[in-house]
This record gives structure tokens, sequence and C-alpha cells, in this order.
């Protein structure tokens, strides 16, 4: 009934991981030092707590012993995200906290009435699509309950498609690819291709707030999606499938980020567009990491954006081409071939347009006029067709720095053009301090994406040598450093990661006092028992 | 300091009506047969009940004497807003119902403290801006409370560009043409058109959802709408002025469309195009009303929206050809032109393209290939002129038709295209049988707008003789005609009106049960006092 297709303590599954090149091997020796490996621990090796029994009465609101599963697999595939903390925690071959059980209705009505058994019994409910927060969205935290399910979505996978008005109703269950095949046998696709695209689910896009790598062209989950129903303890919610509506405040966007803390997303409606006829991805090099974002930012602001772009600061620049086969081009022919064009370094900038024929080539020719104008030269397809062939991989990357020892986390947040370069500036300043006091060396990395007529995100990604057997602090005050960073620049404390445990603590910064007592406000009122993802989003 | 450049009575400036034309005349004639008159009564003729006394400490608390009128022309002008009952009652000689003095606080912190002094005193407020709300969003309604003042926002009228990342900060009580000066003189527009344009405020904008005539580009207010303050009797909640976050639900949306009961709406962030180097209006006629939408619904699904879209049903074609001057082309050598075509009745359709020269040209050429492959004809610039020229001039034109003792009323709704059908059909029949209750004559006409990539909205205008004295009664009976047709298939009690006292009662069809226990819940924790404009949007 459950998934079991990935690894426990990995991203996704186990064969999808590639080896580190020569040259990757060569560049983090020197750079980073050679960490105390951190082995993966056999399933069956991983010791988890004895379950608390749960109550019969929410076995059979769920719908019966068909609809739980307390076997061991179960509660520790359910224990984690797939964030730094957690794949730490997922080695050291003890789990201490998990879920006493795991819970998958079959039905919206079984998800009700499962919610309101919970409620009465006092079980705290985590809800569970792919598993693949990196923010610490689905940790087992009991709050004030003895007791504690993860809800399992799987079995919520329906997708009725509307080609006339171009939408869909699509299950919570539902992940990426199985989305895009139900839409792809009638035409259509979703066009949303975040990193997690593999595992995540469609309840979790919406969740989360979810955005992908086209979502410069195809919008945010949240801006795709039309309607939502939401399955609390005290009922459901569910938005009108208008196109647009001003009555009152949206409840809809309520619901968008409610990150399970307010109940459990049943339902969702989104736009879908026809498949693309064409995908064209390429490749450009851009003077500097500023000269860039001028770029993208008169790609947006004059009507020009491809659906994909993605502009790495030098230091990504540096750090991709170094990971032979991350960039999809030759060292030596790229660098001669930038010699004659008067380039010795730069930032590599990704462009991606997808649609009609077409309509592919006349917008690919109003980005590239300003992407010239700008000052960035043409690379052709191929790093293109790279990023494409690798858009999915950096996860599983990760996988194999952690084998090696090494620290790495990705963090992003977003501000208005005027404001980029402070934020810039501030995060990657905090990050280095923070790794140095390790002592170790450190690398930070940034990209822009995103890209918004009045601003964009950064994506950061660092890495330093880990300190065996104190992860966890470690990556903590890193964290915490750049955290603050963000918070005293403006920035928000996440462009689509989400909030999770690990930003929780920001909150406050970023909605203000009487912005998080409203949230709590509606908390109070859908989830009056306070079981639904405890120590999430809203924690103090 | 009170604005007093328009008519109480009437829809803007008195000297902006123009005369009825003889065809228009004849035809309102022989379809509706003659009403009674009901003329306007001069301002100083109006009998106002005499004000309850405000509280010294909340005149102190807003800023003193000077920011404060008990003046019975000011109690008068912010008494209603313009709908057709509030025009009505305006004629009637009597306001029973006005507020004991209109606040005009000369900051926000002023605002602030008007508030808590208001809410501590027990004072109702009615937060005021351009007073163009047509759902009754204005009324004074005193609630529980024996004591109302109506909260102008005149003072808050600053402007500040930032022409980097394209957003501007602007104030809630800066009007449309106001708004509009401050940004064209720094080379930028809000591109926010709407009907109410030359009266309406930033802040009205933004408490309500509106939507402009020119959103199917610019996008509607709440698209466009990057952070904002609200400010209630508890203190401010401010969002980020970021261009996107994941950082849980969506305050920004939970403001939007708040309509004065949660506070006050004290500064609206808000993205800015380049003035449009050029302005392209044309007339197109569609076989038919489903082909126009069939048309309407390829231009957005294929990319080529125009930025402005207008398509009048047949009835609406008809009736504005017949107003002469409205469709700005001659009768007679229209009905040729059209012969020569092929056509002998069809369907007006206005499509309107902004931007740079070359870029207008472009996305003309796309629209016009799909209007051209509907079965629509061109008409040429002439009734695209006469659009644009006509385009505020509605609500003037409703002023004509009371004097005449005519019933005109407008309402909005949306729904998906494969709905569109159905609501059409329904809120038509709604409308005819609810007018032809009254013996008289009717005419039901709609136009489809604000169209979407999933579905449009449907805007509808009718008329029938108004019953002397009933006039009231017979607009309740005709209205909830309709909203209980629009909840029966599905639409949206409003697609850009917002819901004010006149779609209160709809509210609980809108979000559910659940859906207004969550706003109650806000309400009740931003003002917990209750004083924010009673009566509105979440009224029993």
């Amino acid at each position: 009934m459950l998934r079991r297709d990935a690894a426990y303590d990995r991203w996704g599954e186990a064969h999808a991981a590639s080896a580190l090149g020569p040259d990757a091997e060569r560049m983090l020796g020197e750079e980073l030092g050679s960490g105390e490996p951190l082995p993966p621990v056999p399933l069956e090796a991983v010791r988890v707590a004895a379950p608390q029994p749960i109550p019969a009465e929410v076995v059979a609101a769920a719908g019966g012993e068909d609809a739980i599963s307390t076997d061991d697999e179960d509660r520790i595939r359910h224990a984690a995200g797939k964030g730094y903390p957690d794949l730490i925690r997922m080695r050291s071959g003890e789990v201490s906290e998990a879920p006493d059980a795991v819970l998958a209705p079959p039905d919206a009505d079984h998800v009700v009435a499962a919610l309101a058994a919970c409620a009465a019994a006092g079980v705290a409910v985590v809800p569970f699509g792919g598993g693949t927060s990196v923010v610490g969205g689905v940790e087992p935290l009991r709050g004030r309950f003895g007791r504690l399910v993860s809800l399992d979505l799987t079995a919520l996978r329906e997708a009725i498609v509307d080609p006339v008005s171009m939408v869909a109703r699509l299950g919570p269950g539902l992940r990426g690819p199985e989305a895009e095949a139900a839409l792809n046998s009638a035409g259509f696709t979703l066009g949303h291709f975040p990193q997690s695209y593999r595992y995540a689910t469609i309840g979790g896009y919406a969740a989360t707030r979810s955005a992908g790598q086209a979502s410069s062209g195809y919008g945010r989950f949240d801006a795709i999606t039309t309607s939502l129903e939401l399955t609390g303890p005290e009922g459901r919610l569910r938005t009108l499938e208008t196109p647009h509506t001003a009555a009152g405040p949206s409840l809809r966007e309520l619901i968008l980020g409610s990150e399970g803390i307010l109940g459990v997303i049943t339902d969702v409606g989104v736009r879908i567009r026809p498949v693309p006829e064409r995908r064209r991805y390429e490749g450009w090099f851009a003077p500097s990491f500023a000269e860039g974002i001028a770029i993208a930012r008169s790609l947006a602001q004059e009507d020009a954006l491809p659906d994909v772009v993605r502009l790495s600061d030098r230091e990504e620049t540096r750090v991709s081409l170094a990971m032979s086969g991350l960039a999809g081009i030759r060292r030596r022919g790229f660098d001669s071939y930038l010699r004659l064009r008067g380039r010795s370094d730069g930032c590599m900038l990704i462009a991606g347009w997808e649609g009609e024929r077409e309509a592919v080539e006349r917008r690919r020719q109003l980005s590239r006029r300003l992407l010239r104008r700008g000052g960035a030269v043409p690379l052709g397809g191929s790093p293109g067709h790279a990023w494409e062939h690798g858009r999915y991989e950096g996860p599983h990357l990760r996988d194999l720095l952690i084998d090696r020892g090494i620290l790495v986390e990705t963090l992003e947040t977003s501000h208005l053009y005027g404001r980029l370069d402070e934020l810039y500036a501030a995060v990657s300043r905090a990050l280095r301090t923070a790794m140095a006091a390790g002592g170790a060396g450190a690398i930070v990395m940034c990209h822009l994406s995103h890209v918004y007529r009045d601003g964009a995100s950064l994506y950061f990604t660092f890495l330093t040598r880990a300190r065996a057997g104190g992860e966890i602090e470690q990556w903590r005050a890193i964290k915490a450093a750049a955290c603050e960073a963000i918070v005293a620049s403006g920035g928000t404390i996440t462009h689509h990661h989400a909030v999770g445990r690990d930003h929780a603590p920001y909150m406050r910064s970023e909605v203000g006092e009487l912005g998080l007592d409203a949230l709590i406000a509606v908390k109070e009122r859908l989830d009056p028992a306070g079981i639904m993802n405890p120590g999430k989003l809203i924690a103090a």
C-alpha cells in the first residue's frame, strides 16, 4: 500500500546516484580538505523506538486495518524529510523520533473521519506526501501529544482533466511524474518541475508554495492553483473553481503554504497547458553576476522572459565547470572559446523556452536581443542540454558529498532588484564567516532564478567539511547565521522551500506579531485540538 | 480638507453628465415605457439626523479638530456609496443614516491611534476612500454601536517610485488619476483603469480586489499588489516587499479584499510599468456570443491575449448601437458594411493593445490571426476610439436613466469556460423573470471581459421601469434572483465589485461555513471590539 521505492536515507532511488568525477574529487580535496566518511546504515540495521498504540477508533475512522501500518520500515520511511539534518539523523542508525503508525486513508471522506478521531483521541498528525521537505516539514514532532501518526496521502491520486477550460483536478498523493503522465495522455502539462519533481506530490506543492524550474514561464504552483479543498478535524473547506473572485480575502491563498497546520489538502484544481511542441534550452555567459542580474531584470521588465532563467554567480560557474559533466561543455574548448570572445571569466546563464515551435523561436529572438545587449555571449545548446539532463540530480550529488563527510546545504530567499546586491553580499558573508568558524575551507555559491518584473530569488549552495558527530550543531549555527542575515536585509526567509520546522523561528520577523496572531487565530478555529503538524510554521 | 468636488447624489462631477440622444430616448420609451421622473434634490435641501457627539479622546487621537468634520455636507457625502439603492436614497431628500462625524487623520500613526481610541470608546468605523462602492461597502451601518465615524483616507496620498525594481509605494487616499500623475511623471503607469478610475482610490482598489478594463494585460489590482500595510485597532500588519515568498499562507491575500473589516489599508506596494508608447484599440464583430467567447478563450489559451478584451452579447451590441454615439460608428454605414461581409447580426468585440510600438504591432497580429480564425470581422479603429472615449461614462449614463425613472443596475460574476454558457443562461433568465414580475418591459444585456486561460467574467447590465416609491424593494427582489442564480450555477458572487453589504448574505455559499469561520476568527483577532465596518463582508 505505502510506497517503498526510494532509499530511506538518501534522495530518491538508490541506483540514481552516480559517482563524482576525478576533477570534482580533486577540487573538493583541495578546497575543503578530506572529511571523515559517513557511510549509510542498511535499513534492517536501523533501530527505532517501539510505537505507542493507536486507538481503535482512529484506525476504524481511517478505513480499518488496510489503512494503517505500524511496520518499522514504514515508520522509519515517514520519520524524516530530506534536509541535511534529516539525512544525518538517518545515518546514525537510530531513529529516536518516528511516527507511531502511518495512516493511509483510501479517500477524502476517510481523511475527515480520521482527523476528527485523532482530534478526539489526542493524536498528533503529520500530513505526508512525497516526504521531500528540506526544512523539517514532516518531522514527527509530538508537541503536547503522546501519540503521533503520519498521514500518508498516497491513496488520493485521482486526475480529472477539463480540456476546454484547460484546468484539472488532481489528487494530493500524485507525484510529479504521475500527474504529468495523466495530463500528458490528454495532451497537457502542468509545467511544474521543481528539483524534487520525481518524488514530491501535488498536495506538497500546494502546502509549501512550491516553485518549479520553469516557473518563470508556467507560473509558480500557487499561481497555477485555481481551487483547493482543505480537510481538517472540523470538516472540509472548499474554494470555488472560478478563474477569479473578489469575494473577500482569498481562502485559496490561506490554504496555499499552510504546511499541514490547518488540515490536509485533499483536492487541487490547477491550470494546465498544452504539451509544448518544442523545448529549447541554451547557455550564455554574462560578464559578471551584477551584469547578469541586470540582463535578467531587462528580460522580465521588457516582456522577453524565457520560461527558464538561471544565472550562476562566478563561484557556482567555476564549481559547476570543475564538476565535470555538470556544465556539459569540455573545459578546455570552453576556455578557448571564451578567449576568442575576449572573456576569461564570467557567469553561466541558462535560458529555456517552451511552447509552440513558432512562439519559441519568436520569444527566443526577443530574449537573445536583450542578452546580447547586456553583454552576454552565447554558448549554444550544449550547456542547456547538460542542465536539462542534470536538472533533478542536485540532491543525488548531495548524498555523494555527505558520504565523504562534507556538510552541504542550500537555502533560498528573494528581494526586489534594488535590494538584491545587499542581500547577496550579506548572506554570502554570513555563510563564509559561520563556516570559517569550523576552521575548514568552504565554498559558497549562488544562482539567481525565479525572475520577476520586480525582483528575483537567490539560491545559495554551501559546502564545508562536516564536524564528525557534531554535524547537526554545526549546520544549525551556519543556518542561523544565514537566516539572520536574510532577515536583516529585508529578504524573505524562504522563496520556495517553505517554513517547516527550520524557518519557524523567523516567522515573527517575516509577518510580524499581528500577522502571526492572525495565522494562529485561523489555526485555532480550524484545528481547535492543535493536532495538525505541531511545531511547524508557527511554532513559538 | 475633505474633498467636495463631486456631486453627492450622482456619479462624479455634475457637469460630466451629457444628454441622452433622441435614438436612445425613443428606444427606452418603446421598450421600457415611460417612468416617473425622479429628480435630484439640492444638497442644501437634504435633511440629515443630528450627529451623536464623538468622544474627545477619539478626536485627539485622530489629530485634533483639524482631523474631524461634523459638518452636514461632509456627513451626507460620506453616508453612501454609488450603488443604485444609494442613489435612490440620496434622492429622497432625507438621509436617515449618516456618520456622526468624518475623521481624516493626517498620517498612518494617527490612524492607529484613532482606531484604538474608537475601539476603546465603542465607536464604529467605516473606512472611506473614493466612496464609489456599488455594493454598499461604505454604508454607515452601526452594528451594535451607538456612534459611527467615517474614516476618510484623503490625507494619505504619498507616492514613492523605485524605477529599478519597477515598484511604487502608494498612499491609500490617492485617486486613480492622482496615482497615475505621480507615476507618469517618473515615466511609469499603474495600468489600472476600472470604470471608477476617476474617483476610486488606491486603498479602495486593494480593499475590494478591483479589476480594471486593461487587467487582462496589466493584471488585476490584487495581482499587481506586492505589499500591504493594514492598520487596525490592535496595531499594524505589514507584509514584506519581496517579489515572492513561500513563508506560509499569504497575508497579503488576506488583506486584499478585506473591505475594511480587519482594519484600514495605509500603504500599498505595487508593480508599475513604463508608460506605453502606443495604445491601439479596435472593434470586431463576432458571429455570436458563443463564438465570441470561443475566440476570447483561444486568445487567452494561445498566448495572444490583447490587454483589453470586451465582448458584448447580441443585446448589449444592439443597445449600444442604438444609444447613438456610444458605439462611435454611424448606424447606417455600419449596417451596410456588415451586409457586405455577409453579416446581419452579431456581437461587438473591443480589443486593445498597449506597450512599445513594435510589441503592440507584433501582439496585435497574433491576436488578429485568432480573431479571423474564429469568424470575427474587423470594424477598424473607430469603435475602439469610441470605447476609449466613453470608457468611464457608464455611471453618468446611469444617472440620466435614474432621472427618467428607470431602474438600472449592473452585476458581475465569473466561471470556467466549460460553465459559462450555463451561468449566462441562468442569470439572464433570473433577471428577465424577476423584472417581468413588475409588469414593465426590461432589457438584460451582458459582456464578457477579464479573460483568463481558464475562464472569464460576465458583466450584466439590466434596466426596467422603476416602481416609484418602491425602487429599493424592487431592486432587492431582482438582485436576489440574480444572486441565487449565480450561486446555483457555481459562479462567484462577485468578480470585481466586491461583497460589501449587498453580497454579504451569499458569502456562506461562496466560501462555506468553515471558510466563513476562518475569516471571522481573523476578524476577532485583529478587531476584537468589532468596530471595523460592521455589517459588511461577513455579516450573518
